[in-house]
């Protein structure tokens, strides 16, 4: 297979940043190598078949994202990009790794569940992808169903505290998935909202004719997210499960993310771009039906509230763990428009797989996050939360060659018409220019994006069976 | 000069473990290459001239030691290690770099006092060190010579809350020192103890007739260290200066840092393997004058308050940034004996410098650090704390050569006639069994302990400009 | 009706104490004098048709019991004090009011459970009571019962978290009875355990055959009470409705209790004598089945945990607003016997309306409790806490005369055959001595006990309409 | 002497309010009696040589003011109210107590500086008084007179942690002091705001030509008096003092105190009208020199940094133990004056020792505050604070007769040539209206202030020997 060489980058790690030159051999990194050494002997360029000039850019690891849902059925429609739309998107973005949420319904086996999300991915995926396991029914039997997920690289398990009736499991069925998980060393991921309070405020709010997309947000106050964050902490710690809190978008959540982790617990918390620059006010509260493009749970929150500003100060300190984008696009049309008159039947999701690495990388070029720290918790964290490393997340001889040239003084214009190639009808971030760009994309030493076009194929992407995670202190 | 492969170990950074093999070309790494991998066209062995074979060990950046103290002054002696002796002994331990403080007294310029320990240093020391600056008298010329010694790599300064009449800097002056390391981007240090509490309940248990180095750690009640802690960390939110506070023993001194740091703020904790492993019980608490190895400021917590085991939390948790070994040495004989019948006249300080890397090394084994915390503790974050990042502190192409082949499989017995190389006729650590061992330490790319035998020489050591800290949020 | 001049004592308050004498008319206070005052130009003692002598005694208000539960259907059985031999009991303890709950159960409307209650204690009790509702089934109709309720003076309501089917209420029934009570004004009373997540560990543990009583703690971990205790807080934020955590045992439930109330929440803490006084591993875990004497919900706590000391620290900060006995006797005989070999059969309940005065004063003697916060959390602040102010919880003029002269001197022998009165085959504080005495005991003007006799009638006691709560900031 | 009955009112206690008559016989109240009773066989009002009608008004104890400084010398002058014209302000105000401070200067004895305040207020004071001991110099001596202050009725003692020079103790002689303290069991009081380092940041200021009244709150910032309240409890718990700090204006300095008394020290806060109602930008930032009327320390804060707000509610939670006035009044004229040009130079203080009932009623008016609460801060809860109770702060036979009749519809405009009667040539609460008016003012027995009109006279006003603090846990 080809070899090639990334040379003249800097090449940006979770701990810093160097000059280096790196040498793909196949799939997997062969060497990093100081510029211009003579030590080997060997004129790297020369022995290359391919040579990519990174001078002036940085070259990171290809981004991982945690979060995502591909066609996922959901409110009766299923969300709206295939795991060949989306990983395509995804690639064009940066990121090279997605673990996407296999979802168990009730009646079915976890290890079936499993099988056909395996059909519908496989074959069709740009990037290599891992699963997660929704727990739709905890019983006797997906409880052990667990380790045999385990043993296949399906290590981290998703159980919902909202949705009442589709997803969500009582306290007692999460008490018992966590003492399996605590048994097995596996990560207990929860949608953390008191979805029982929440579906008793939506029922009033829709009485009172309170029907538009902005009361999605008023009837999902932080307090009840708060609430849930708090009571999954207090069961994992009951149990002694590691604990994932995935897109937690109000402060007053993290604060209890962040005090479990000052005592030394393992507890980790998501969150994803739109919690970091969207807002209640301005885009839920959008006029007409228009808010329902950022309907999503848990909701955005109120700018005036401070969560935004708070989130990214979590992010600087650490008790953000990783940014994910909960990647689950519906169109407007015939999606999103199934809750005209009333919002609760909005499907739930925002779709912006593609813009994660942009987005977060305006972050450090605005002085909220340190540039080591975008790389950190977009594609090294993600990948050692994962039990992804070294094979995932980080630029080092023996890892997938999944790299990304990044341009920072290049350009990148967020719009319908302009980058957006997931299958969605609007853009969530609409109208955002973001200073930098993504240049190239390498998958597994395959370049999949090049200079804006998709040079890759579907099917290349491969399944990445998962270690346990090996971010636990 | 010579090329050198560092072959068939298992590199650990702070972010993971991985097989590489490692090249040196002179001083600096050159490369880091997949094991067997045929990319380069080339045998690196053959391309070496020096193999050291490292299968079935570790390979980690040599230790990172932010804060000694090589015949320093203090109490009408000096400490007993000169450079040449103590950097030889870190060298056995596995620390490839020092950072050792310049002492201003009142009436020396910054500059003559750094020149001055210039002198001390230079051609003496068998690893690289660098210099942290103790400010001893802020007066408007010392705070311009702050600006000069940044331009001469030295970023950093360090501030006294305890000792007044020797080192003390009342509130007025600390905000002064910090409003320029503000201006500069350099970081402060400050050893937070209320000395001028101090003072009065030392005189008072002396005139009790409470004079056993006990009552050392009696009169330095953790309430003063609390509070020292808090202060220097509000005079700091005060200006927007970065703030490093050294040897913290108490936890409640490490709560303050934590709040602090959730908060965003630029604090950072440092604590010594002293405070981890020994007690005021049963250390400065032992019979006689025994005790008085074991004095030193901070002090030595109580067990039974708990405060070990909460130092080893916070180190898992990162509230505690980085450990360092305040080592600071002096004989029983003629040193530490001018106290008898007098705590107060006993030199503070433990030598440690030897130990580190080993004894945190038994914390990964104990159960209770994590692998790669190991070495983001003792090596990388150091180096990114006092702006010697990416030279020191990783293993990556272009870093300079300062490696350490650590066999997890060895042993080590501390003690005096055991490994002991420092120059004290005591050790603080005697009888302590370690499960691992310093096999072989390279400094810039040379071998200068090799199987318990020093093969390095005065003088190799070099003095590193520092550049600001890498380490802020 | 009868003068009753009470002379010589040193009455004490809430806020402090002085030697007054107090004039009692019929069944209220009609004044409070200096003791040889001529202003009044009256002789007092000539006036009065009984003179208690109290010279070197307290003279405090009858204690308030916001918390008892007499002949209570519980587990197939039914507490085994009635109303008359309960009040009679809480007499002798200096106890003259209690505030018991009527029982909801579903299918049934609240008015026609406060009417069987009425029935139940009408004509039986020896002094006088109000009742609490408990809300068995939240539907639109018992929500509407709460305005009613309220106006015939039940103006506080409890749910339960615990109990799945049989107390119960999911987070929406909640939120719904919380919602009614921010409109009303009412206080919502919680018992805060995660029922379900403990029923999950009761049946874990039976089915490991851990069925001794002991178990009853272990499978009730304070997490679940600290996590209930939160989001009953939560849930009372969304609503705004005052919110009163009942039998509070678990030192971190009330360090969430605190930290809502410093926010400024109108959240109050019950603590009980049992759990300041008691814990799992001297009583729960007494050998045999003896330990089913002390199972009640919230369980007693771990003395190696801390919780005994620092529930009395909560009680000297206020964060403990009041001290109530949830005195809920059942006998071993017939009664706790039911759990032989299944401790989740035992009847949950300790007595002890009869001691509660005598167990917190007895904290005054021993120190962890000032003298006028002894009558605060008895007598005063539950009178202000549950809208019986100041006819109950006082001395001063209007004032209903329930009046305790407490022998600061005097001994009591707590036991079986002792001072025991309430009906129980046991005592749940066997051989407790306290260094104090409740000598005469006045209800509503009528002397009901006096030295160690029952003087007083059943029928005597009368129904207290309650306002709102008082103690609202 | 006379017999005086205040009839119909609503007596307000810090418990509750009831109807109740009063009373007085010569100085002290000799009974109080339910209205209408006829138990005591007598007609009160036939009884009585005055009958005070307070139908429709509240009749509460007395004000006691726990902080004033009447005639104090600073920079270079002495503050405008005499204790006569300063008591008869209080009088007008409603507040019928002052607890003002004697200076100590260096040099001279605490009994001598004692002994010349007794001079200066013994003979002119229209109401009561005591005395707190600001200790200037700690020596050996001025400990030892401690002890002999505390049995002459003066038992608190202030420090200061602010001004160099002229009131400033270091950390050391803070402990000693507090030792002394401790072993006494008397109160020390502080000033905390981190002097040393203020005085760096006003030298700074002045430097850079900002020397308007508004950078007298510039260079005072929160952090500094949160540092040093935080220092000052540390400092206590080391000895075991109770602590008392003084006029705290930062609300985070108020949750130091707060998270001091959650974990059960005897920590106090005071604060003032000011801080609850003015601020650096509308006050302080006044144009011109404007500004000086409100220079005191420490300084006002920031509205927009929501400190106002927050100190309500901490008033409200209890972490606000005493509202008092710092009473410390300078006219415009010659006095403040002499700060034009510098803002240093301005005299600290704030004149308002006769509007602080009128202040905080209003606080309960506007839904701020408890009926109760107002008492209870304003009167009973300084005088238990400070060692007076019952004689101070209640309305209880025994008592003196310190009562105000206060109108809850009466209305009161403040401001020079209004109710102005402190020897100020402005008022700092200018156009400020209250709804409520101090309609008669009773102390010890004797009216000194009826329908707006002084009647009292100068010297009626005792010297109040205190005992200890009655308000530690």
């Amino acid at each position: 297979m080809a070899r090639t060489l990334i040379r003249g980058g800097t090449v940006v790690s979770a701990t810093g940043s160097q000059l280096l030159d790196v040498l793909i051999d196949g799939e997997t990194i062969a060497a990093v190598v100081q510029p211009g050494s003579t030590a080997l002997g060997v004129d790297l360029a020369a022995a290359a078949d391919v040579v990519i000039d990174a001078t002036g850019k940085y070259v990171i690891p290809g981004g991982v994202d945690g979060h995502t849902h591909m066609q996922m059925p959901f409110g009766g429609t299923e969300a709206s990009d295939t795991f060949e739309t989306g990983t395509r998107a995804a690639a064009f973005g940066g990121t090279t790794t997605i673990v996407d949420f296999v979802v168990q319904t009730p009646g079915v086996r976890l290890q079936d569940a499993l099988a056909s999300w395996h059909d519908k991915a496989s074959g069709r995926c740009a990037i290599d992808y891992g699963f997660h396991q929704i727990i739709g029914e905890v019983t006797d039997e997906s409880l052990k169903g667990m380790a045999e997920l385990v043993s296949e690289g399906v290590t981290s398990f998703k159980l919902f505290m909202a949705y009442p009736g589709v997803f969500y499991s009582d306290d007692g069925k999460i008490l018992r998935a966590m003492q399996t998980g605590a048994e097995l060393g596996a990560l207990l991921m929860m949608h953390a909202e008191n979805g029982i309070a929440i579906d008793v405020l939506v029922a009033q709010a829709l009485r009172r004719g309170e029907t538009a997309p902005y009361y999605h947000g008023v009837t999902r106050p932080w307090q009840l997210e708060e609430e849930a964050t708090h009571r999954a902490i207090m069961l994992a710690q009951v149990t002694g499960a590691p604990l994932y809190i995935v897109h937690v978008s109000a402060k007053q959540a993290l604060e209890q993310i962040a005090q479990a982790r000052g005592n030394g617990h393992n507890v980790f918390g998501e969150t994803c771009p739109q919690y970091l620059y969207l807002s209640l006010e301005e885009q839920l509260g959008a006029p007409g039906f228009e808010g329902a493009k950022w309907v999503c749970s848990t909701p955005l929150r109120a700018r005036a509230e401070g969560h935004q500003d708070e989130l990214w100060r979590y992010l600087r300190t650490g008790d953000v763990t990783t940014v994910a984008t909960d990647h689950c696009p519906f169109c407007m049309k015939d999606q999103k428009e199934r809750g005209i008159g009333d919002f609760s039947k909005i499907p739930n999701g925002i779709g912006g797989v593609e813009h994660r690495m942009d987005l977060m990388f305006q972050g450090v070029r605005d002085g909220r996050l340190a540039l080591e720290r975008w790389v950190d918790v977009c594609c090294t964290t993600p990948a050692r939360m994962f039990g992804m490393y070294p094979r995932k997340g980080v630029i080092s001889p023996g890892a997938d060659a999944d790299i990304v040239v990044y341009d920072p003084n290049g350009h990148t214009s967020i719009g319908v018409g302009k980058t957006h190639h997931m299958n969605m009808d609007y853009s969530a971030y609409e109208g955002f220019e973001i200073d930098g760009h993504v240049d190239t994309v390498l998958s597994r030493g395959r370049v999949v994006v090049d200079d804006d076009r998709y040079v890759g194929s579907a099917g290349h992407g491969r399944f990445v069976r998962r270690a346990l995670s090996q971010n636990l202190i």
